[in-house]
């Protein structure tokens, strides 16, 4: 009789490999099989975060990203790209599945916050056990890093991406009490503008890598954008209640 | 020569034991004093939590909270009675931290979302060394136990409180591709209507005590009103992403 493999995503946390949890730790020293997500040519933030955990006889199965830019000149579509990356990254997954093996799929923060994980996820839960342990996500580690706390009392939290556009951003902003705006890099400029529109300059903090070794946390005003890589965030904390 | 204690604001995640991370355990084991929130007869849920970890000669400091409702008949007053309540939690941490003992805090979820554990650092975080370790927050550890998605590629997500007016509630429903809505317990019968009337019933998920062994996970339209505690989330993940 064979039996398949179980799917594990797990949340490895922020950067600080101290910042995984036990149960992830668990089941990631128990899984034959590790995959993640990485760049060409680069380990990849959530194997880098694991690496120190990881036993000789495991295996490492990374699944590379095809493009780096959502601009791609036509005929090229970066959905099409994506879209066919998850389908071929879920086959990889699930050829070891099928073969018996677990398989656990680290991710940077947690799982199911705009993680590459979603995707495999989507593509396989249905057909194996799947499992998700959830992590500290990236936007509570720089609220920790930055020593603010986040959001007050009934205050309300957006979590907005830095790829939307100008208008969308500030009609948002303008509309909450607290926000993160992840997915910076290109689109820092972009965002720092509709910050200053707004007059929250002051109240926001730019925090790049939080918890890993090279961290920066710096005034909004004070930033390069060329130098913005896209593990940076910005967090408009809400405003201190007075009690 | 007298040295001051350190305060430590200690996310220990969601419910289960094991959803705490390595360095937040470290911080724990370390502190001579372990300060966490409770109702009055109750243990607390942080308390809880971490129980199985502390070590006989660690001292275990309540910080007791005075009422229970947001609605108390005049004069009472709500947000005095918590002011007072943060100035005397502050006090009792301080006078360990005066005495040289460091305080390790312990907040469910993360420190600085929502917990009451902000109102103590915002007092004192000026006059001792302050460090807080970021914790798996509930919202994520509810979506990992439905076992979907929260928030894909550039969707927004809001997080709200029951306790806001059903206006509101509408209103920024309405607005947002993914929601977590907080605080219900006797919120609860306003914020389904909320939802019934938006729509989205169908997409929307219930998890009561998400991780703890008495977890409940069951479709919106099937829940007593009556019987939802404060410790419930209601989840409208974002719409799958096609590719
Ligand atoms: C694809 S999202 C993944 C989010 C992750 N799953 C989480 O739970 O936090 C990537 C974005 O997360 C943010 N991010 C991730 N790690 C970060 C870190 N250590 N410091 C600052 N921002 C980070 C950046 O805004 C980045 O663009
Ligand atoms: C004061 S807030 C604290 C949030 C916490 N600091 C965090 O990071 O998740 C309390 C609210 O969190 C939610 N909550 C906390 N733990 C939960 C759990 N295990 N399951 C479902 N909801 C939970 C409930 O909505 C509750 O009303």
């Amino acid at each position: 009789m064979s039996t398949t493999g179980r799917l594990f995503g797990l949340g490895v946390g922020p950067g600080d490999p101290e910042l995984i949890t036990l149960k992830a730790l668990r089941h990631l020293r128990a899984a034959p099989v590790v995959a993640h997500f990485a760049a060409r040519g680069k380990a990849g933030n959530a194997l880098t975060i694991i690496e120190r955990y990881l036993a000789p006889e495991q295996i490492v199965q990374p699944l590379i990203y095809p493009v780096t830019t959502e601009n791609l000149p036509p005929p090229f579509c970066y959905e099409t790209a994506l879209a066919t990356f998850y389908d071929e990254s879920a086959a990889i997954v699930a050829a070891h599945l099928d073969a018996g093996r677990d398989v656990a799929v680290v991710c940077e923060g947690d799982p199911f916050l705009y993680g590459s994980f979603m995707y495999v996820h989507d593509r396989l839960a249905d057909r194996y056990e799947t499992e998700v342990t959830p992590g500290v996500c990236a936007m509570l580690a720089c609220a920790s890093v930055v020593g603010t706390p986040l959001v007050y009392r009934n205050q309300t939290l957006t979590v907005l991406s830095g790829v939307l556009p100008a208008e969308e951003l500030k009609r948002r902003l303008a509309d909450t009490e607290s926000a993160a705006i992840m997915k910076l890099g290109s689109n820092f400029a972009k965002v720092r503008s509709v910050i200053e529109e707004l007059g929250l300059l002051d109240r926001a903090h730019y925090v790049e890598r939080a918890t890993m070794g090279n961290q920066r946390i710096a005034p909004l005003s004070s930033i390069d954008p060329a130098s913005v890589p896209y593990f940076a965030m910005i967090l408009v904390p809400g405003a201190r209640w007075a009690a």
